[in-house]
């Protein structure tokens, strides 16, 4: 179908060797070509704090350090300075934050550098995706001739999330040796996309009491403050020693000296406690003793029982949302691996977070929040994590509601309408170009669908009485303003709107759009309805909130009966915009390949007055909606648009892999599963080193439990169909629905349940199916 | 109508005592506040250099220095960076140069400073539009108490364009005093507007030899050479003085001082020749001779010769393009001033020159070449200039046929196909909105037009076949690569285009676009027939160098045939484009006052799915094309469009009163013409700081003789009608056609006409007239 992306040797592609365990990523041997790739590909988190793999000692070579603290942004004035009005002035980053995972090393008085060694041997990195950690291993030759075999494992705890460790252990093999450990804690450091070159932090603070050692700084402008800390004990052959520190107190940094004469043979290591409070989550007041405390604690539970404690933390995660392959190591390894990425990047702990475009592993995007998250990681936490987790994302965007309506107040908007912003941090719009900015609404239609999705899945219908309501409220007000009546055609239309296809811009009536506004407006009068026939003190209390009235519904109902969807007779078709049949409709396969990636290759009128699609956008909208739609429907939609479909977008192949599953054509969707799955791991397009493209991760068991087992919730009831690959023997995965544990295994011979919980009702293949719990598997 | 634009007192509207003469701008009174609109205003330039009328003397208060050397750019690096491809890198911008006009004064040892004196009296500055020249006269108390009185007299010489002048004529008043000059050229002179901070020139040499000094400097980047140079003359109650000046030789900066004793009553002054010359123009390797010459020439001449030589000058250019008015003193001396200024900004002797924004007094839009120049220049000056000076126009495009041709390659055009910049110094494109950039191309249509505007006006058909030819089957070629074939309409249509009116962008089928790209089609096919008939020649050479085949012209003729025009039959009326219908279609008179200007009230969204338009979009197309359409089909289209059009380009009133005109509607055409010909005089849009409006000043004509006088050629042949306004008792107006001069008296008896040269056939009011020379005007 012309949809390859072009392959170069340069990108870090897992080799061979390298998917033999089905749990674990691993590079095997050392190549400074793969470091930048590697330091994303191996990028830790949880939840309130990540890092690339960036090594703990020296390392001259090309390195992109990378250390963030989860919320903790900066307003970074930008670049472009359009005449425009309304558009915002500031873009709030995420911030290279202080690292503490720093320990230099110095092996008879040379500081240890892979990149200056004369021989690296048996260089290993493995990130454990069972039990969350990352491990280390090699052997060198250091140029003053001292062989050393060193081992590091390093996790950030689930459980104690202010918390990281790091075991650093070196065994001199040829010699006698004297070693120094150097743990550090540094705030000298600078975003490698600051548009103005500026510092972001101060430091406020530095210093050292025994194995203790931190910084102190706060972000300027925004004033967060974090303390980045740190507690060493050294071991020797297992033995903690009663060494005295060496303190060194820079003015942005403080390092801890330790010195060990060591014999070869002999095992000698640090522990490194450190981490961050950060003033979002802890009183900065107590931030000394609070973190004395934490790491006092930790150093008493030790190392071993830190793991143990980070073991103990997965096993639930994977008890919730593994999946399994059989007959596929390579997707059963990037599916995992998916699935452990985004765990790690949101945790659904706290409201204030969200879940940035590249994770901790990158400051592209800005770390900020796109309407990805409602859009494809929203679904994916609903099934596989507690209902919390899910509910914390909607919170976040009721929590940001006022400034949606501010938002939307600056575009002209009245009355309480609320336009979600494009990109955000803290809720105000960060995004520059009018086309996307202004235009691409569609946004507001998919956080009002999360609400929707998350009351169909969890049947918490409490959610819109709380909160859900008064964010589909305000979205509906923004809908009866952005529409307009048009004369010439009878109905309500939408003018100037940039659909999820951003290679179209500023065109009238997107299909997307125009559907997803209608059911917003229908779902929420809906809503209301029943909310004032269940709970009238609620209904009440909603009303005098928002100001709602009568009128206002009425008007609502009027749009959403009148509203205008571009429709073809001739094709039967829904047309992606007013103008799509005036285009000259080619398939991708008639592009030359040198005319890809387009939006590398053609400027950019061309690609607008162009059929071709960068994302899924009337499918998209298919896909929210498919209970609307006949099978055939689907199919003959998808048939038409996909061919049009460049997929230059990491949320376009899982997406249409998912309907093109559902429409029967399960080779195809086997074909776009896995460039959605693989793409970090084998880097598709060459960009690893800026980091992982985390949101795009949760199509791939959206891919498996949506498209190959069928799942749908309608009107609350779980629906599955088996549409198992070719490729596959089976494939299993486990869910949480409704207080339930279900695993689901889809073979060639069909479906199997096993349910922990009470009875459930399900719809297999079109039928009717109780499930009880026992310990079989059953059909 | 709602078409006032808000007023605010800070601006320099001229006030009602400085209207007082039809010849002259003036200004009583010094008031520092408006020192920076003055500046503007007083601009002085002689095509080849020009600069803001900032004081000679040191100034210590608000000042804009702007000095200009025309055709010396730099390509300042653009602060945008999308990742969109094929967008400039760089923005050429016209540089702030060397200047060459300072004269410091020193009484008794106190610089001379009108922020610091005492008390500034009869302060008074003109700026004489007949004879060419700026006069500034005051008097000062200083701090040290002397009284001066001060007479300056500056002009650009017309004749010698590398030369102007400065007499600078001090009058003790109340005591003998120690006057000492001290003129300087200087090139540590920045630009207002660099992007980076960065500096543009490199000072290479500083000089003096006797009353003779000089800087010669370099930009960098585009290495043009400049050397700015004076030469200065003392005199003591007329009579010369022979002093010895002092040196001051710095890194940058040459001054030569002149000291003298001088008794109260006696006039003492500094005659100062000053200019440039250009690498572009005139050889470095000789420019120390060259200005030697030129400066000793001049001095020998003297002051009053050469302001006689500046009289006569502007005697020629006046005796083509002046235009009366009785009856209205404000609209006479504006007129006055548009005139005045557009001949100061462009002389048409060097086809590398063009018309910038601003002309001579600022530097905002890099000063370059906008489609404003055939548009709404080109006619200007075709009707009131020797043909040569409207044929260099069409030259300046020619020379830059294959910068506008690779422009096209970058977008993906091919075989020869041209489009032409959106802006540009030197033929590449600077511009960097994909929505202009890219979409803006009608321009394109408007540079085809010059062309055929100016062999209709002149009867030249040489032009075709020399150069003419060339670009419009350039021109063609993108046309017929930029349409595509609609299977829905079954035609031809412009997908994705951003019309004159840039309040709508990304538009389908734009009628101005699609009509005007019908018509190049259609002209180029059959200027190329007549062509073959008449010069065998010139025709197969033409179609070896342009490779143009029979199968090229035949798609043309094809797709001129059957190119789609929107159009709605319920209504009669074109469509500004396909969607214009769908919107809420409402006239300015229903926006509030606050809204306007809908540009610095409105979000880019509102105003783009709003129905109000920025300027002239259907209309210019019927302005270019009027013979097309029958005078119903003209004014219903007025009587639509124009109620829904904010005005908000400096160049939408005046194009709107002469079709306001055309079609009866006098009073709207007069209120029409205010607005656009004292827009800078009275400061309308508060912006007169940055500069002069220069290319709307165009209108300003153009509404007196296309619109009140109905001037136009219809197939080679003059045709007038009277449609003077109310206000008026008459108006009258000189004009260049086919080696006449024709003077006309439009009043409310008639028209009259004046002819110098052989006969002539004209239509007025729709009867034939043959004209003939005689000294008595007649009917």
């Amino acid at each position: 179908m012309g949809s390859e992306i072009p392959k170069n040797s340069n990108r870090m592609e897992q080799k061979d060797e390298e998917i033999n365990d089905e749990w674990s990523v691993t590079e095997e041997g050392f190549d400074p070509k793969r470091q930048l790739a590697a330091e994303s590909i191996f990028s830790l988190g949880n939840g309130a704090m990540g890092q690339r793999a960036n090594f703990e000692e020296s390392y001259g070579g090309d390195t992109f350090t990378g250390s963030y603290a989860a919320g903790v942004y900066y307003p970074d004035k930008t670049k472009v300075g359009w005449w425009k009005i309304a558009y915002p002035e500031y873009y709030a980053k995420v911030l290279n934050a202080p690292s503490w995972i720093g320990i230099g090393v110095e092996i008879n008085g040379e500081e240890l550098d892979l990149n200056k060694v004369n021989e690296v041997s048996d260089f290993r990195r493995e990130l454990n995706m069972k039990e969350g950690f990352l491990k280390r291993s090699f052997e060198v030759v250091l140029q003053n001739q001292c062989r050393i075999r060193v081992n590091i494992v390093r996790f950030l705890s689930m459980k104690r999330e202010e918390l990281g460790a790091i075991r650093y252990e070196i065994t001199p093999v040829n010699k006698a040796m004297k070693i120094t450990y150097k743990p550090t804690v540094d705030a000298g450091i600078k975003n490698n996309d600051a548009h103005w070159d500026e510092v972001f932090w101060e430091t406020q603070d530095c210093g050292a009491s025994g194995d203790f050692g931190f910084v102190k700084a706060r972000t300027y402008k925004t004033g967060f403050e974090v303390l980045t800390f740190m507690r060493n004990s050294v071991f020797l052959n297992g033995k903690q020693q009663a060494l005295t520190a060496e303190k060194k107190i820079g003015a942005k940094s403080v390092s801890l000296l330790y010195r060990l004469d060591v014999r070869p043979g002999e095992s000698c290591s640090l522990v490194k406690l450190g981490g961050y409070l950060v003033s979002l989550r802890s009183n900065p007041s107590a931030f000394y003793q609070t973190a004395a405390k934490l790491t006092e604690e930790a150093a008493e539970a030790g190392f071993e029982e830190l793991l143990a404690e980070q073991k103990q933390a997965w096993q639930q995660i994977w008890a919730h949302s593994d999946i399994q392959i059989k007959g596929d190591p390579k997707a059963q390894q990037a599916v995992r691996y998916n699935i452990f990425q985004l765990n790690q990047t949101y945790t659904g702990k706290h409201p204030e977070l969200n879940i940035g475009p590249k994770g901790f592993s990158g400051e592209k995007y800005g770390g900020s929040t796109y309407w990805d998250t409602e859009a494809f990681c929203f679904p994916f936490y609903l099934s596989s994590r507690p209902p919390e987790v899910a509910r914390n994302l909607l919170i976040y965007r009721y929590n940001h509601l006022q400034k949606a309506i501010e938002n939307a107040q600056k575009l002209g908007f009245t009355e309480g309408a609320a336009l979600y912003p494009m990109v955000t941090m803290n809720g105000e719009e960060c995004h520059n170009e009018w086309e996307i900015t202004f235009e691409e609404i569609h946004r507001n239609g998919a956080i009002a669908y999360a609400i929707y999705n998350f009351v169909n899945y969890t049947g918490d219908e409490n959610y819109l009485a709380e909160n859900g309501l008064e964010v589909l409220v305000a979205i509906s007000r923004f809908w009866a303003q952005r529409v307009n009546w048009s004369k010439l055609k009878n109905q309500f239309v939408i003018l100037g709107v940039t659909g999820p296809n951003e290679y179209e811009n500023n065109v009238n009536n997107n299909f997307h759009t125009n559907y997803i506004a209608r059911w917003c407006l229908k779902y929420t009068i809906e809503q209301l309805q029943k909310l004032n026939e269940n709970n009238k003190t609620a209904y009440d209390y909603l009303l005098r909130k928002t100001g709602i009235s009568g009128a206002e519904t009425e008007l609502w109902k009027r749009i959403s009966e009148q509203i205008y969807l571009p429709y073809s007779e001739p094709l039967g078709m829904y047309l992606q915009q007013d103008g799509f049949l005036d285009k000259d409709l080619k398939t991708v396969a008639e592009l030359k390949a040198t005319d890809r990636p387009l939006n590398q290759k053609w400027s950019w009128d061309r690609i607008l007055r162009s059929p071709y699609i960068k994302q899924a956008d009337v499918l998209q909208c298919i896909y929210f909606f498919e209970n609307d739609f006949t099978p055939d429907v689907v199919k003959k939609h998808f048939d038409f648009y996909e061919p049009m479909t460049v997929h230059e977008s990491s949320l376009s192949p899982g997406l249409h892999s998912i309907l093109a599953a559902h429409t029967g054509q399960t080779d195809k969707a086997y074909e776009l599963f896995l460039r959605s799955v693989r793409l970090d791991l084998d880097d598709y397009n060459k960009e690893l080193k800026e980091g992982l493209h985390i949101t795009s991760m949760a199509l791939a068991r959206l891919c498996i439990v949506e498209g190959f087992a069928g799942m749908k919730v309608i009107d609350g009831i779980l629906h599955f169909k088996s549409l198992l690959p070719e490729a596959w023997e089976s494939c299993s995965f486990k869910m949480i629905f409704r207080e339930r544990i279900l695993e689901v295994e889809v073979s060639k011979n069909g479906m199997e349940f096993q349910l922990k919980g009470e009875p459930l009702d399900i719809v297999l293949n079109g039928e009717k199916l109780r499930l009880k719990e026992s310990k079989e598997k059953r059909t």
